[in-house]
């Protein structure tokens, strides 16, 4: 199974592809940086994101896409770019008709290292590890794209497939709740 | 001039067209409402909202493009959908390489109201007088659409030019700024 993990950022977007199944090694496929300029206006790096991503997800026909969830509380000012970059990466995926698994930080640090609150430069060390890196991959979102990409092969599409449905089955009891309420 | 203004949403992303110029009478030219069910994955929403606009764009080969601009820190729970659909609307306007230009919904009030704390109602309203209307726009995500397109009608392209330049001169400054302060 190959997996390309995406770490949405509008300045720098990570792009990291592994294959590995569960119990078998890693190996790295491929890994970059999609970088734009902050003082070019935003539909232009939009657009040069979903090129490049549109690029790399013809080239490595990843079976799955795994995009870092994006949390608003976070950073209210950075947050609008990683939305955004996010929006394109799930929108290539779509588009190529590739299913696309959401996976929090927490879940990802926890896959690689054994614990959620791990630090960043934890992480890069697992991911050279586990990959089997000459050199440790920077920056830290060519390392958290890579380190997606191995959290989703560890976690399994099955897991995935119990929590989609799992949210599915929440949604429609918040929707029958609503419509009772009238809200 | 003619100008597709978008109110961004995923569960509804209102579409308004007009026609006018500084001091002449507005058109409407054709507002609908895209819309998509929440409990479909939100890549395929994405698709979808991608789609309808590209072909929206398409048929009505618009100017200028305008997009409500979105705040996060407004409601943390919708503004993640907010921010993605004001990504696709942004995408497209690129791809045909269409200027997109973003307005606060209190400049969007402003504009047809004369207050930028009007209600809702009211910018209904005046949307409802100003295009002549037999019936006022519904729901409330149609009639922000044509008030977004009325109001960069009369802001003018010119004035955000000036806002454009501001701002990238700011930006500079701020980079210059971090810079010298070593952050």
């Amino acid at each position: 199974m190959r997996v390309l993990g995406v770490d949405p950022g509008l300045t720098r977007c990570g792009v990291g592809v592994v294959e590995g199944d569960l119990g078998r090694r890693l190996a790295m496929v491929d890994v970059t940086v999609v970088r734009s300029d902050s003082k070019t206006p935003t539909p232009e790096r939009l657009l040069a994101l979903d090129l490049a991503l549109t690029e790399l997800v013809g080239r490595h026909r990843p079976d799955a896409i795994a995009v870092e969830r994006v949390f608003a509380d976070v950073n209210v000012l950075s947050v609008m770019g990683t939305a955004q970059a996010s929006a394109v990466a799930m929108l290539v995926a779509a588009r190529h008709g590739i299913p696309v698994y959401l996976h929090t930080p927490t879940e990802v640090k926890a896959a690689v290292t054994g614990s959620g609150r791990a630090e960043k430069a934890q992480v890069t060390a697992m991911v050279t590890r586990l990959l089997r890196l000459p050199t440790a991959p920077t920056p830290a979102d060519a390392a958290d794209a890579l380190a997606l990409a191995i959290c989703h092969l560890w976690r399994g599409a099955a897991t995935n497939r119990i929590e989609q449905a799992a949210a599915t089955v929440r949604a429609q009891q918040a929707a029958a709740l609503a419509g009772r309420t009238g809200r």
